[in-house]
C-alpha cells in the first residue's frame, strides 16, 4: 500500500455525509414545514414549475456533464456535482429560512424556496469548477457548505446595509463564485502545477459530453434568469426571457469569431465556444434589472463574449504563471469577468434611464458599495475555506491521483457483477 | 452460417411487429377518439402538459439511458427501450380504456391517459432491465405486452375489490414490476450465469451515458411523482413535489455515504449511487399519499438509499447464486426494496394519523391486502411470461450473444452509405 | 503548408460572423422591441413558455446531437449546428417582422417571434443536414442566410397568394429544407463522392450520441407540432399533441419491422431506426391541419415509416449514383418524402371532410399550387445558394479533410490548458 494508491476516504467521507445528512433530517424535522397557502406573491404552483424544472435540470444534469471534459474523471465530475448540489440546496433551504425561523419559528418552502437554495448551490457548483480535479469529495462538501453559508450572508448584507433587492442580489453569485474559487484555488496551489497536470485532457468523446452539459446549460438559461423575476409587472419575464436568449446567441457567434481570429490558424477550440457562450447568460443575468431593449442585451452578450474569449485565451495561463492560480474550469473567465461586465452593465445602463443627477449619483455608490462587499466577502471566505482545506486531516489526493477518477470511484472498468 | 452467428430475427421480430401495430391501428380507429371536453377533473391542458412532457422524458430519454451502461449493448438498451416503450404505452391505453368502452361504447383518451399509459409503460421497462441482455427483441415485446396487461389488471383489482384510489394502486408498479422481472429471470436462467457473462461490463464511456440516463430520471422523478396528484387539493402537488425532491437528495447523499463505507478502499461505486439515488424516488413515490412532513419524506429517502445499497452490495450475488436470479439492472435493489419500503411507510404513517382504532386496523387490512394481490399477481404473470419464452420459437440468443448488440444491430462500425 | 492541411478560415469566418453579428445588433437597435402588451392571442407567456423551450431543445440539442454520429466530426456536428441555429433564429426574427415593420415602423417580438424563428432556424438545420461534412461554417452560414431567406419568401407567398394559414405554411419547412438541401449538394458535388468518404463512418459511442439527439427530436416533437396551433379552439392543441405522439410510437414501430425485413440478415439499422421514426412526426407535422382521429394519425405514421424506411435503404444509393445528390443525413428519406407524403395526406383527408365537390377542388387546386410554389422556390433558392457556395473564395475543405473535426477545431485530443 505504498504511496501510488490514493489515500482511503472511507474513515472521511462515509462518516462526514451520514452526520451531515442526519443533522438535516433533525433540523427539517424540526424546524421546516411545506407552505400550505400555494398562491404567495401571484405565482401559482403551474406557472412556476416549469421553469423550476428547468433550473433543476441546470443545475444537475448541466454543471454536471460540463464538467465531464476531463478525459479521466468524468464519473468524479458528475457524480461529485450531483453531491454537492443536493447538499448545497438542502443546506441554503435552511439558510434562507432562517430569518423566517427568527420572526416565526418555523421555515415554511415553498417551490420559490427550492428555486432559491437551488441558485445558492449552483453558486458553489461554480466554485468547485476551479479546483475540479485537484480535491477530493470531503473538499467538495466543505467548500459547498462555506460558500453556500458566505453567499447567503452575503446576501443577506446586501439585502439588510443596501436595500439591494433579492433578484439582484442573488444574480451576483456568478461574481462571488469566481473570487471565491480563485482565492481558493490560490490557497491549495500544488507546486509543480505551471506544468499541465499529466491526466488534463479532454477527449473527443469526454469533449461531447461536455458540450452537451453546456447546451443544457445554454438552453434553459432563459429560465434560470427569468424564473424569480415576479409576476405583477407582466412583461418583465417575457423580457427577461428574450433578452437571455439574444444575449447567448449574440454571445455565440462573438465567441466563435474571436475564438477563430485569436488561432495563428483560424480554428474554433471547443471549450472556448463552450466557456464563452455561457459568458452572455452571466453578464445579462447580472444586469438584468437595468435592460430594456434588445439591442441593450444583445451589446452585453457581444461584450461578454469577446472579454471572456480573450480572458480564456491569454489570462488563463498568465492567472497560474503570476498569481498562482490553477483555474481547471476557466471560472474567471467564463463567470468573473462576464460578471463584472455586466455588474458595469447595470450601472450604466441605470445611470442612463435616471432621471436626476442625486438619483443616478445615489444607485451608482450603492451598486459600488455592494459589488465590494460581494468581493470582499468572497475573498476571505475563500481564505478561509482554503486554509481549512490545507489541513491534512482530509487527505488530499497526491499529484499524481489528480484528474483521475481511480481515487474515488470503485473499478469503472469492470464487470458490473461485482 | 454454423452457431456463431446469432440467430437471424427477420422471421421472427418484422410480422411480429406489425401484426401487433396494424391491429393496434385497427383498434384505434374503432375504438377510440380524443377527448373534446378538454376541462376534466379541473385539470386543463395546459396544467397537465409540461409534467407530462416530463414523464414522456423520463420514459424515453431516462429508462433508454440507463439502460446503455453495458459496453457492447447501448444500441440495445436505448433502442429496445424505445420500441417497449411507444408499444407498451399504445397497449395500455386500450387496456386502460376498456372499462370505459364496456359503459360508452367507446374510449376517450387526453393528456391524463397518456400519462397513465405512460406509467404502465414504464412498469414494462422497469421489468425489462432485469433480463436486459439476455434475451432478444421479440422477447421485450411479448414481456411488454404480457407485463402491462398484468399489472391493469392488478390496478382494477385493487380498485374493484379493495377501494384502492388509482393513484395508490398505480405507484405499486415498482414492486408488481421488480417481483414480475425476477420470477421472468428465475424461469428464464441460464446455465453458468454464476460466472459473469463475457460482455457484461462496462467502460467509462458507456457509463457516462448511463449517468446520464440515471440523472434525467431523478430530475424529473418530481413530475413523475406529482403528476397524477390531483388539483382540487391545491397543496398537495407542491408537497409531492417537494417530498420527492428532499427525498431523492437525501438518498443520493446517503448512497454515497453506504457505498464508500462498504467498500474496502472507501471508493465509490457508480453504480450503487445511480441504482441508490433512484431508490428514494421509488420509496417516496409509494408512500406518497400519506407523507406530509418534509422530515418524513426524508427519511424514507435516507432508509430506502441504505437498504438499497447494502441490497446491491450483498443481495445481487446471492440471489444469482442461490437463487438463480440474475438481475442485470439489480432492480430488486432499485425497485423492489424500496417498493416495499414504501409501502410499509405508507402504513406506518396513515396508521400513525388515524384517529381511531378501527379505521387503523380497516386500514391496515386493506394495505397488506393491497400488496398481496400485487405480489401474487406479478409473480404469476412473471411464471407465466418465462414459461411462453422459453419456447425456442422465439430464438433466444446463445449464451455467447448475450450482451452483444452484433446479435440485432447491422454493422454498427461501418460507412452509413450502407 | 502543403494541401494536406485544411485551408485557414481566419479571413473568412471571423469577418463574417463579425459583420453579421454586428449588423444584427444595429438593426435590433433600431427596428425591434419587445412586445409590451403580453396577452396577445389569448395565449399568456406562462401557457406558452414550456412548449417555447422544448422547441429550443430540439433545435440546440435535438439537431445538434442528432448530427455527432460522425466518427470524427462530433464537434462540428453540435458546434456549427449551434452556430448556425442563433444565426438563423436571429435573421428569421428580422424577416418575419419585415411586414410588421412596413406598417408600423418597428418590430414588436414576443415569444410566438421567437417560436417562428426558431422554426425558419430548423428549417435551416435541416438543410445543412444534406452537406453535413462536406462544407465548411462559412458554408454553413451562407446556406443558413440564403435558405431562411428563401423559407419566409415561400411562406409570404403562399400566404399572400393563397391565402394559405401561418401553421400550414410554416409546417412545409420540411419539403422546402429538404428539396433545398438536396439540389445544394448536387451542385456541391465532388468527384468521386460514389466511393464513400474515407471518414464519413460511425462508431458505437457517436451512434449513442446520435441517438440521444434523435430521442430529444422525438420526445419534444409534440410540441413542435402544437406549439402554434392556437388556443381558441382548445381540444386542437390537445389533439395535435396526441397525434403526434401517436404518430411518432406507430413510426418507431414500424420503422424497425422494416428494417429488419429489409436485411438479408433480420438485423436492424440504428440509422434506419432513427431517421425513419422521425418521418412519423414530418408527416404528421405537415397533414395536422386535417387530422381529426388518433388512427388517421396512426395509418400517416405508419406510411410515413414505411416510406421512410424503404427510400433509405434503396433510395440513398440511388440518388448518388443516377443524381449525384450526396445526401449526408438522408434528408430525402427523413424530411422531403414523409413531408410529400403528409401534404398528400391532408389533401385526402380535407376533401373527405369536404361537403360539396366546389370547396374540395378548390382545396385541391390550391393545396397543389401551394406545394408546387414551395418545391420551386426551394429548388431555385438551392442552385442560387450552391452556385454561391462554389466559388473558392470561401474555401471549402479539400475531399481529404471532409467529414473531420481537425480542420476546424483546435486540439481536440490535447491538454485543456492551451
Amino acid at each position: 500500500m505504498a504511496p501510488q494508491y490514493a489515500p482511503s476516504l472511507r474513515s472521511r467521507l462515509a462518516p462526514m455525509l451520514l452526520v451531515l445528512q442526519l443533522g438535516f433530517i433533525l433540523i427539517y424535522a424540526f424546524y421546516i414545514e411545506i407552505e400550505s397557502n400555494v398562491k404567495v406573491y401571484g405565482i401559482t404552483f403551474s406557472n412556476l414549475y416549469p421553469e423550476f424544472q428547468d433550473v433543476n435540470v441546470m443545475v444537475i444534469l448541466g454543471f454536471g456533464y460540463m464538467c465531464t471534459f476531463l478525459v479521466r474523471y468524468g464519473f468524479s465530475g458528475a457524480g461529485f456535482n450531483l453531491l454537492v448540489a443536493v447538499i448545497a440546496t438542502q443546506w441554503a433551504i435552511i439558510l434562507n429560512g432562517i430569518e423566517n425561523w427568527y420572526y416565526r419559528g418555523k421555515i415554511r418552502i415553498d417551490l420559490k424556496s427550492l428555486v432559491v437554495a437551488e441558485m445558492c448551490a449552483a453558486s458553489a457548483l461554480i466554485s468547485i469548477g476551479v479546483v475540479l480535479g485537484k480535491t477530493n469529495p470531503v473538499h467538495l462538501i466543505l467548500i459547498a457548505l462555506l460558500e453556500v453559508s458566505g453567499f447567503v450572508l452575503n446576501e443577506w448584507l446586501l439585502q439588510t446595509l443596501l436595500k439591494v433587492p433579492p433578484l439582484n442580489s442573488i444574480m451576483l453569485l456568478h461574481i462571488f463564485a469566481a473570487f471565491f474559487g480563485l482565492m481558493l484555488t490560490r490557497i491549495l496551489y500544488r507546486k509543480g502545477s505551471e506544468q499541465p497536470f499529466e491526466k488534463e485532457k479532454v477527449d473527443r468523446k469526454t469533449g461531447l459530453f461536455s458540450i452537451l452539459g453546456t447546451l443544457f446549460l445554454c438552453v434553459f438559461w432563459p429560465s434560470f434568469n427569468s424564473v424569480l423575476v415576479d409576476n405583477h409587472t407582466p412583461g418583465r419575464r417575457l423580457g427577461a426571457v428574450l433578452s437571455t436568449y439574444l444575449a447567448l446567441a449574440v454571445s455565440a457567434v462573438t465567441a466563435a469569431a474571436v475564438s477563430s481570429l485569436s488561432s495563428p490558424e483560424g480554428k474554433l477550440n471547443p471549450i472556448h465556444l463552450q466557456s464563452c457562450m455561457l459568458a452572455g447568460g452571466v453578464s445579462i443575468g447580472v444586469s438584468m434589472p437595468a435592460v430594456h431593449q434588445p439591442w441593450e442585451a444583445m451589446t452585453i452578450g457581444f461584450t461578454a463574449a469577446v472579454v471572456s474569449t480573450i480572458g480564456f485565451r491569454y489570462l488563463k495561463s498568465h492567472m497560474l504563471l503570476a498569481f498562482k492560480c490553477h483555474d481547471t474550469c476557466a471560472v474567471l473567465s467564463t463567470h468573473g469577468l462576464p460578471g463584472l461586465l455586466g455588474w458595469l452593465a447595470h450601472l450604466l445602463l441605470q445611470i442612463k434611464d435616471c432621471d436626476d443627477h442625486t438619483a443616478a449619483m445615489r444607485f451608482a455608490v450603492f451598486h459600488i458599495c455592494s459589488l465590494f462587499i460581494t468581493i470582499s466577502l468572497s475573498l476571505c471566505m475563500g481564505i478561509i475555506t482554503g486554509l481549512l482545506l490545507k489541513w491534512n486531516f482530509w487527505r488530499p489526493p497526491q499529484d499524481k491521483k489528480c484528474f483521475d477518477d481511480q481515487a474515488f470511484w470503485e473499478f469503472p472498468h469492470l464487470a458490473v457483477q461485482k
